[in-house]
């Protein structure tokens, strides 16, 4: 299980392209009570919009760790941004990435973190050894974000729906799966990073034993529609043991992204198919509403798809980003 | 992916109780050709019935690995055996094991095998990094077996399996996804040692485009039934995209074996539910047939429930152990 060291200095790297700063911006959106600043090479043209600090002045305000926000090409880390790491650590910073090239791959980086006894977060990786799944009912609620595909708000989804459900008073908790995720929670665990046999294990491990009216909202990875990662997907909710879920779905999809071969299910199918999954480990699982990307659609089709849908499925549908999961929150709290 | 050098010589260490020797007499009993003999310390009393043979005169007749056949306590490798096993390296010989400590995990182990240029093969785990799945269709024909738990014969009915069709004049190969299966077939993946990932993606690679007419006989892991391994299930049938399946089951169970809170399905339903799963990645797939461990039933009470059962569900009912799977393989030759 990751443990970062907030708060956080953002690194933009040479970033050029506002849309390599997803990271950074999420950070910025989520948590931004969390981040003290931002750094970047000289050559960056993009900023997160945040005050700019040296690694040394962001020390000096009491910063915790250094963090990667931006996405490089093919997920590696240009040797061009080592000085400004080394500096980091040099100053007492942890330093987090969310890459596919591990920190501890370069050398110079795990010396300088040994010598300055601070830490490199490699938070894409699992490093940890985790039990096998016990199934054991654990107390408090949970409910889990899943959708037809991948990429289309599973995140975003459970971070708005633990908002909504905090601003009606009740006690939640984000359960972060994944590399983003982790690093604005700030801890977690990048459950597809582990090994296969602990699938379930590590999502139990994530939400453990809570008061009884407590609330983890634990967001999903992966869907039980796609060929590659289906596994990852059902081993997270068996684990997660969700009370309730919400299925996560973009209308303008009509197969899985990047496998034109593979249709997505209808919603109802889809709702069919996780509730059948997730009674494995809590007989009483339900479907407590649908959230959609409309990015797609106009203002008007979204409403009507809005009302036909909920209509149809007897559930509330809602765009976290188009009026709040509000609605999703309160049927889960009255349910 | 595992590639073992054949032909092997059993190791049973210090051995005291006949059921400690599973291993050793699966090899004995599924590739007796690739068996060259045994080995053991002054102090085992359990044998394998095969010849007696040192390291040294194993090699000399050609030897290409030792394999450690015994499961020790708590999967670890006592200090007691690392002489034999130092000396089957001298000798030339490569070291299996499919135990939870790696041989990799003892220096001297290591340095003797540089030394003299063997490998030492730790089944159980894996270390080869695999691609993401595709989901493309590959050639040639595949059957999976699936259970409705763990440990009830999934990779004894793959291995008969695989014996039945090559009888009926078929061109199979069985593909092994955990270590006893790997030790068998001298290849294939610890499918649940792999990271989550790239669950499917490694099935894709452990059974690669082939002949139009040649069947791969698919081990199955874990069940989908199963709060801890499910998602283990889940990647492996996707990535396998068999054409066909068998369900493999155990009537002296009602309850996941050591989750006693856990219902097993029934026949019809483990069908449905593994047959939904399975059209994600072959729109055709089916399911061929049912192998039942029968060894709780008397000889009337079996060919009662087998008669009964493939009545009702359409398909052959057959134990690998009690008069073969030929009528599976006959159905999926003609289907």
């Amino acid at each position: 299980m990751h443990q970062l060291r907030k708060p956080y200095l953002l690194y933009l790297g040479d970033a050029h392209q506002p849309t390599d700063a997803k990271t950074a911006c999420g950070l910025r959106d989520w948590c931004r009570g969390d981040v003290i600043g931002e750094w970047s090479l000289p050559t960056a043209t993009v900023s997160a919009g945040v005050p700019r600090l040296s690694p040394a002045e962001a020390a000096a305000a009491g910063a915790g760790s250094l963090v990667i926000g931006i996405a490089s090409v093919g997920g590696k880390l240009p040797n061009a941004w080592l000085p400004d790491l080394e500096a980091a650590i040099a100053c007492g910073l942890d330093v987090v990435s969310g890459m596919h090239t591990r920190l501890t791959s370069f050398p110079s980086l795990v010396r300088a973190a040994e010598g300055r006894g601070v830490h490199l977060r490699d938070v894409r990786h699992s490093d940890t050894v985790f039990p096998a799944g016990t199934g054991r009912k654990r107390t408090g609620m949970r409910v889990a974000t899943v959708g037809t595909d991948c990429a289309l708000g599973k995140k975003y989804t459970a971070l708005a729906l633990t908002n909504a459900l905090k601003a009606r008073g009740a006690n939640a908790t984000f359960r972060a799966t994944g590399q983003t995720g982790i690093m604005i929670a700030g801890e977690g665990i990048a459950i597809d990073a582990v090994v296969a046999d602990f699938i379930a294990g590590a999502a139990e491990t994530l939400s453990p034993d809570n008061a009884p009216d407590h609330w983890d909202v634990i967001e999903g990875q992966g869907s039980l529609f796609h060929p590659a990662y289906a596994g990852v997907t059902l081993g997270l909710l068996h684990g997660s043991q969700p009370d309730a879920f919400v299925l996560c779905h973009d209308p303008s999809r009509t197969t899985i992204e990047y496998y034109p071969d593979f249709p997505l299910p209808t919603l109802s199918d889809a709702i069919a198919q996780y509730q059948t999954a997730a009674r494995i480990t809590n007989r009483n699982a339900y479907c407590v509403g649908v959230s959609i990307n409309s990015s797609t659609l106009s203002d008007e089709a979204w409403s009507e798809y809005a009302e036909r849908t909920s209509g149809q499925l007897g559930i509330p549908v809602c765009d976290p980003m188009r009026g709040g999961v509000d609605a999703i929150a309160q049927s889960l709290l009255t349910a």
